[in-house]
C-alpha cells in the first residue's frame, strides 16, 4: 500500500507549542512538510490545524501511524479531535437524487473526467427517472421508493447497501426526501447537502419561491453537512448570482441550478480533500 | 425654469397598447425618447415603465405637463400610480446618522464630488460625535438625542425641520433608532435604510454577530424602503462578499462597512435618478 | 405552423418616433407586446431594439410577416438591420470539441433536461476520445481529424454535414483548432467560441498559464463570436473567479473549467432566445 | 517600547524542517504563535512565510530580536529574504494624488476613523484643486506642481519631504504623473498604486474607453506595487464589476470609482498588516 502523503486533521484546547511540538515529530521521522493550515479560534480558545507531508522517506509505516499518533502525540492535548487520511485513498461515494438531474450529471461528469478522486459512486433515488441516463454512464443505479409509511424500513435497506459498498461519503444532489434522525446519525458530517437559497435565508420547502415573493436582489445555494436539525447543519460552501424584476420563479430557478451544482462540488471537493474541520455547527475550511 | 428631460414611473393593470398610445402622446407632441424600460409582472398582471423623454422641442410646457397627463392620459389605464420627475432637479436630501461614519462619509464624499444631484443635504443626529467632522464638509448638522420618553416629540422637531428644509429624501447612514409609524408614514418610500446583512437573513440587531455564529461563507449587505416593519421595506439593492473561518466578528464588521456604504450609494442614486418603481412590497430598479 | 410569439431583432440610425411608429404598426394589427428593450448609442448614434409580442391574435400571418416588414416598416429607417424570429423554432445546433468534455457534458445534460430549446444536436470533433461518452447521450458525434495539410478540404466535408443538417449554430466548445477565414464566413455571428482568459487579457494560446505568470488574482472566461480575427469577435458574455498565491496553474484550469461551462451556456442561451444584437464588433445583450 | 506581537515574513529555497526549526525556536523563547501562513511554490522550489507571536512572555528583547534571527537562525537557509515587524508599529504613509478625490477621500475616512493603522499621513499633489478639503480632514498637504522641465527636481525635493517624515509607504491614489525610476528605486516594493483596469488588460492611459470600445461586459480595478515598468508591477489585489451595454463611458468612469477605492484600500491594508511577500515579480498576500 504506497502512500504518497498523509494528512492529519485536528482540533483542540489551545495552548503553547502545538505546532513547534507536531511539526518536531513530523521533522525528526522525516517527514516533510507539504502543507501547513491553522487556525485558532480566539473566542472558544480552539486550535485547528490541517498538515499534510510527504511519505516517501517518512519512518513511520502508514499502516501503524495512527496508532502511534493516537499513543505519543495526541494525549499531550486537551479536547483533542483528530484523523489522519492518506491522499492515495479512493473515496466511495454515493449520490442520493430525486428526479432533477443538474446536479447528478455535474457530478459524474467530474467523476468521468477523473476530477474527482472517487470509485465508481454509486446513485440511490427515490424516483426512476434517472436510472437510464446513469446506465449510459455505466455507474449503478439503486431505486428506493419512499413513503410515509416503508421510510424507515427503506433507510434501513439503504444502510446495508451503503455499507456493503464501504460508502464514506453520501452527497444529497437534491435528494427531495428528508433523513431520519437515525440514518444520518449513522454518518456524522460524512452527508453533504445542496439546499437551493443563502441559509439561513429561505430554509425548507421552496426557497425560490420565497425569495421571489420577497424581491431579493441576489439569490444564492448552500452546501452543508446534514444534521438532525433540517437545514442547521455546518455550512460548507455558499454562493451567489444577482437577480432583477425581470426574473420569474423559472429563472430564479435556472440560474439557481447553476449555483447549486457548482457550490455542491466545491463543498464535495474540500470534503475529498480533507480540507473540512467541524467544531460547534461551523467549518474551517482550508481551501 | 428650462428642463433638460423629463420621466415618467407608472404602473398599472396591463392591458395590450399601453407602448403604442403613450409613446404616440410624446410623438406627436415631438418629445424625443431617450429611454423607455418596461417590465410586465405575469404573475400579479402588472406593467411598470419608465419613460425618459427630451423636452427641448416637445410642445406641452413642463409646467402643465402633469395636469395634462392625469387629466388627458392616465384615466385610460386601470389601477394606474404615476409620477412625472424633471432631470434638472435637485434633490433635498438628509442624512440621518448615529456614531459610524463610513456611510456618511461615504455619501458627503459623493457630494461634493458631484456624484450626486443634490443640493447641500441636511444631517441629523442623535449624537453629537460626527458634528465636527460635517462642519469640516460645510454641512449643517442637527443634533437630536433620542430617549424612549422624547422619541415622539423629537421626530415631531425633525419632521418640521425636513418640511422648512423641503427635504425629499431621507437617507438612514446606519441610524441606530427605529422611527415611528408616524414618521415612516410621513415619508413613504422616500425613506432608504441600509441594513448591515443579506435580508432576510439576520434581521435586527447584530447581524453580523449572527452571521459569525452560524457560520455563514458570505456575508451581505442590503438597502431598502423604510415601513412600518422593522427590516421588512421592499429591497432596493444587495451585495455580498465572502468571509472565512479566519475573519473574526470585526473583520465581519470591517468587510461590511466596504459593502454597506457601496451598496447605500447605489440605492441613493437609483432613487434619485427616478429608478425605482414599488408595487407589492418589492421593487422593480430600471438601472 | 402555429407560433407563439414574434421577435424583432433590429438597429438603425437613431431617429424620432421609432418606438412610437413600431409599437403602433403591432397595435394596429393586434400584436400585444410582451417585451420591449431598447438601447440608443448615443456616441454612435445608433437606435437597437428587441421587441417580442404574441401571435395568437397578430393579424398578419407569420409566414407574410417577414416580408411584411421589409416592404412596410423597414424602409423608413436609414441604416437598418434586422431579423424577425419565433419563439417556438426549434434551433439547430453543432457543437465542435476536441479533447476537454466539460463544456461538452455540460450542454448535452442542458440538452437532455430540455433546458436549452433545440432539436438533437450534433458534435464535431477533431478526435474520438469523446465518441463514446457521445453515443451514451445518443447524439450524432462525427469524427473530422484535422491536419495542415487536410484543413480546408475536412472544413469544406464539415460545411456540407452542417448544411446537410440546416445547423444555424455553431458552438466551440473548448474546439482546439482556429477556423478558416472561409468557414468563419459562412456563419457570421453564428460561432459561438468559449476563450478560457478575461479577454482582452491573455488571447492566444495557454491563457492560464500566462495568467499564473503574471499573478493576477482573479481569472476568467469569455465567450464571442468568432470573427476572423483570433479572440476579437464580440463579446458576449464573462465571468471571474477569485485565484491565490496557493492556486497552482492546474488549479487555474479546474477553477477555469467551471467558469467555462457556465460563461458558454449564458450566451448559448441569450443566442437562442435572440438577445443578442451586434454591430461595431461588440455585443448588446438584452438579457 | 512594548510589543505586542512581532511578524516574521520571509522567503527562501525550500528544504525540510524549516517550519519545525523556527517554530522551536520561538517555542523555546516562549513566543506563542498567533498565525503561521506559509505557501511553497513548487515550480520555482521557493518557500514563504508569515508568522506572528506574541512578545509578552518572549524572552528575546523586541530590540534585540533582528540582530537574534540574522545571526543565529537566517544563517541556515539559502536565499533567504525577511524582515520582522512589530504589530504596534504606526505606518507613516504618504497619499499623492492629482485631481480625482474618490480614493484619497476614502483613505481619508478610513484614518478618522482608525481603520488604518497610520500616524497622521502627508499628502502631495501635483494639483492645488483638493488643498481645502485636506486642510478641512486636519491633514498637511504639499503641492509640487510638475512640468517636463522640473520633474526630476521636483521628485528630489519630494524625496527629502518624505525622508523628513520618514515616510515608509507611498500610496498612489489616482496620481496621475509617472514616477522617475530614480524614485522608483528609492521605495521598493512600497509604493502602492491602483489602476483603474483589470490588468493585464488596459495598461496605460484612458483604460475605461478603452474597455468601452472593446465591449468588454466586466470592468476591473488593480492595485499593485509600483517598478519601473508602467503597470507591470507585482499585482496586490483585483476585483471587478459587471457593466452592460447601457453603461456609457461615464458610467464605466463612476462604477470603476468605487472598485478603485475598495481596491486600493484593501491593498493599503495588507501591506500595513506585513501580509504581503514579493518575489518574481508576483505577490504572497496572507490576507
Amino acid at each position: 500500500m504506497p502512500q504518497s502523503s498523509a494528512i492529519l486533521l485536528m482540533t483542540c484546547k489551545d495552548q503553547p507549542g502545538i505546532i513547534a511540538h507536531i511539526t518536531n515529530f513530523l521533522s525528526q521521522n522525516r517527514g516533510n512538510i507539504i502543507e501547513l493550515r491553522q487556525h485558532v479560534d480566539r473566542e472558544e480558545n480552539i486550535f485547528c490545524m490541517r498538515l499534510e507531508w510527504e511519505l516517501s522517506q517518512f519512518t513511520i509505516p502508514a499502516t501503524d501511524l495512527a496508532e502511534y499518533f493516537g499513543k505519543h502525540i495526541a494525549p499531550r492535548y486537551e479536547n483533542i479531535s483528530w484523523n489522519i487520511y492518506f491522499s492515495n485513498y479512493r473515496h466511495r461515494m454515493a449520490i442520493f437524487v430525486s428526479r432533477l438531474s443538474h446536479c447528478l450529471y455535474d457530478l459524474l461528469a467530474r467523476y468521468k473526467s477523473n476530477e474527482l478522486n472517487i470509485e465508481t459512486p454509486i446513485i440511490i433515488s427515490n424516483h426512476q427517472e434517472l436510472e437510464e441516463e446513469c446506465r449510459a454512464f455505466q455507474v449503478p443505479f439503486y431505486y428506493f421508493p419512499i413513503t410515509a409509511e416503508n421510510k424507515l424500513k427503506q433507510e434501513e435497506a439503504e444502510l446495508q447497501l451503503l455499507q456493503s459498498h464501504n460508502v464514506h461519503l453520501i452527497v444529497l444532489a437534491r435528494y427531495m426526501q428528508i433523513l431520519s434522525e437515525q440514518f444520518v446519525n449513522a454518518y456524522p458530517n460524512r452527508i453533504i447537502n445542496i439546499h437551493h437559497s443563502f441559509l439561513p435565508a429561505f430554509p425548507g420547502a421552496r426557497p425560490y419561491h420565497s425569495a421571489y415573493k420577497r424581491g431579493v436582489k441576489i439569490i444564492g445555494a448552500t452546501s452543508h453537512y446534514v444534521t438532525t436539525e433540517l437545514d442547521e447543519g455546518p455550512i460548507i460552501e455558499q454562493d451567489v448570482i444577482r437577480v432583477t424584476h425581470e426574473d420569474s420563479i423559472d429563472d430564479f430557478v435556472q440560474k439557481g441550478k447553476d449555483l447549486e451544482k457548482i457550490v455542491l462540488s466545491r463543498a464535495v471537493k474540500y470534503h475529498l480533500q480533507h480540507r473540512i474541520l467541524v467544531y460547534n455547527n461551523k467549518t474551517v475550511v482550508f481551501d
